[in-house]
């Protein structure tokens, strides 16, 4: 089939304006770098934005009983397919990462109309995903999958500024966080998920795709292996002597590699954290700790690896003389997306004709909430130098245009799959 | 030849009281600590019961004009052997490090004079070892060696308790640091220079041994490696295009440790000091900085060590797209020991039956700077675990005892030698 195709350099120019007008003074907190979060004047600020753009184009917009944003053009009950992403940011953030997914969203809806398609359609803009407002990554699609009891949004969850819980600060800000429960409900309708968001690393710009089409969203393990050794003087203690931890430690970050590489199928295992104990230049490293990270779509596969690792560190630390052992932070199961989605994203962005690659999420987003419920996929636009997080973050209006045709495509022939059945 | 024996039991009895009475509040700053260093009430309360102890035996003692504590049985212009070590601490001290040095010497004196030996003997209490008082190490023996220039001691090298010149200091507490170069001449009538000392390190704890005649004093490189890569995001990134920093750093502390063992000849090479940035377990390390400290008796191995890991981690950094640059801190020249003084010491060691072995000093000794001037060597006696520089510091007078009757069959010996020439 053929689909309708978006003015590109129309959406283009629509999608950069957004992006820069909620860059503005009055959706920042701070003058250096985007900083919103909720219920907050500029998050309140950036919700009446997007709410007037999608009254203009006949939407009825609303917001869950916490603050979650629903813009849709069918009444309630009606098959809807669902496209959008999170609009507050990082307290040292960028103005792409969340909004330019929201953004994309508000396109998708312009261009059916302007195209005459008048697909049925929902948005949504998730409260929170940061966590920059009281410290909980994706917390605003967790309460909508129903991941989180009252007791921690009343006491447990409280604001990173002044202490006070969750729900103190959402009833103040007008909502009802005692309905929490119905939050759910927003995903009811949906036939379908597309969240847009930037890549956050390099893969597109350095392999010099547009697009990329995201099958899953990985799955992580976080941990620590700490080596436990003795801490002698480096001038008087011989070489074989020695228990030296940092030594174990340096086999066990090239076997993390290693094993990483061997897993195949996107599995990445990373050290980012080495803690050298008495950490001076004339001691040998009595204890030393290093993180572990490791992730992948597969979950056999990343928990092969961190037992492996285990395993190997303290079979290393044992062959010298040492002890290792590892302890778990936080473990997060893989989110495999939806084949059909995930297909008809393919067919959209090959008919585009633009470079694209179908590949993982290494991040945690809030589609990994909403798959459970509804088929949903992940559409990625290249950020340059994989920067986020940051002020420096950058992405082109263009490729965003050209994955709004893609999301409009797929959403069509998804739609019309849907209807014919 | 047959040595003269000493009264074990009463020279460890000795040895056990001086260092005990010296671990007295009156010499120490700190009562969690032995802390004492120059020109404090404690310090001069240490050298003034070591100057009573010697006139007790009738040597003469005298300061040199910065502070050495200079004791002797001959006139000055007659050739004498000297013994000694410093009584100044670590701010967190034990009370055996240095202490225990010039205790001993003491008891070579009295053990000279009790068996009516009456050899030719001149102590030293160097000043300011440790450099608690002025942040230098080896202070005192420095000056005599000649290794300051007169700006460095009025100007350069000041209080760590209030920032005021070593000058103005030595001026207050009575000396005349404008003579500071005549200190040379303390070690002009020394024909030979034994210090006692604790090793610092596990070795004679380990292999059982009682006594160790130390052959030189290892120099020392002291470096560091830093590792440029890229910081990127540890999930989103594939194996395949990371510049992942710690992964170089973790082959270069591997590589380190072999080059270490195959170069001998007690080299030794640690890494101690392990930076990461930005230091986040879900960030793949930009930079990474190892320090190094290469050590051992054989300056050129030392040196071919820190060559070949400098190559090393650059062509392991660049093998992988990164960079490596190698920064030196501080280079220090091993100091040997005299050839005829250790081996006076290996056979008066012999002679008591006692295991012992001969070995390298890792750490600085004011020996370093006594040796290039006069033939000198060490003898080494255990301490518990290797602990130093703590209130911990253990060791067995029984040992010190053991080295006290070492050390005098040697001079003894030398002494003899000397008279036949």
């Amino acid at each position: 089939m053929s689909h309708a195709t978006i003015d590109h350099r129309r959406s283009a120019q629509r999608i950069r304006e957004d992006v820069e007008t909620l860059a503005g003074a009055q959706f920042t907190l701070s003058s250096e770098a985007i900083r919103r979060y909720a219920y907050t004047d500029v998050y309140r600020a950036t919700l009446d934005y997007f709410t007037s753009a999608w009254q203009e184009l006949g939407f009825t917009v609303t917001e869950d009983p916490v603050g979650n944003l629903v813009a849709r053009n069918r009444p309630p009950g009606e098959a809807v397919f669902g496209v959008g992403s999170h609009c507050d940011s990082n307290r040292n953030g960028g103005k792409w990462d969340g909004t330019l997914g929201v953004v994309c969203a508000l396109e998708v809806c312009r261009a059916s109309a302007e195209l005459g398609l008048d697909l049925p359609l929902q948005a949504i803009s998730f409260l929170e995903e940061e966590g920059s407002g009281f410290g909980q990554m994706v917390l605003g699609s967790r309460i909508v999958a129903g991941r989180l009891s009252e007791e921690e949004l009343r006491e447990g969850i409280r604001a990173i500024d002044d202490g006070r819980p969750f729900w103190e600060h959402a009833t103040q800000a007008g909502y009802e966080p005692e309905r929490f429960r119905e939050c759910a409900h927003i995903l009811d309708d949906l036939t379908g998920w597309i969240e847009l968001h930037i890549e956050q690393a390099r893969v597109l710009q350095d392999t010099g795709r547009r697009l990329g089409v995201v099958r899953a969203i990985a799955g992580y393990v976080h941990g620590d292996i700490t080596v436990q050794g003795r801490a002698d003087h480096a001038g008087a203690t011989p070489m074989d002597m020695r228990l030296d931890s940092a030594v174990v430690a340096a086999q066990t970050i090239l076997e993390l590699e290693r094993l990483a590489l061997a897993a195949g199928s996107g599995t990445v295992g990373t050290v980012g954290e080495i803690e050298v104990s008495p950490g001076l230049i004339n001691a040998i490293p009595g204890r030393t700790r290093i993180s572990l990270d490791v992730r992948g779509p597969e979950d056999d596969l990343v928990h092969q690896v961190v037992s492996d690792i285990d395993e190997f560190a303290q079979g290393a630390a044992a062959d010298r003389g040492l002890t290792a052992s590892y302890g778990q932070r936080q473990t997060v199961p893989a989110t495999p997306l939806d084949d059909r989605v995930v297909a008809a994203l393919e067919a959209a962005a090959r008919d585009t004709g633009e470079p694209f690659t179908t590949m993982i999420s290494g991040a945690a987003h809030d589609t990994m909430c909403v798959a459970e419920r509804v088929p949903s996929a992940m559409v990625f636009v290249p950020c340059r130098d994989g920067l986020s997080h940051t002020p420096e973050e950058d992405a082109d209006p263009n490729d965003a245009a050209v994955a709004v045709q893609v999301m409009l495509g797929a959403i069509e022939a998804l739609t019309a799959q849907r209807a014919a059945v």
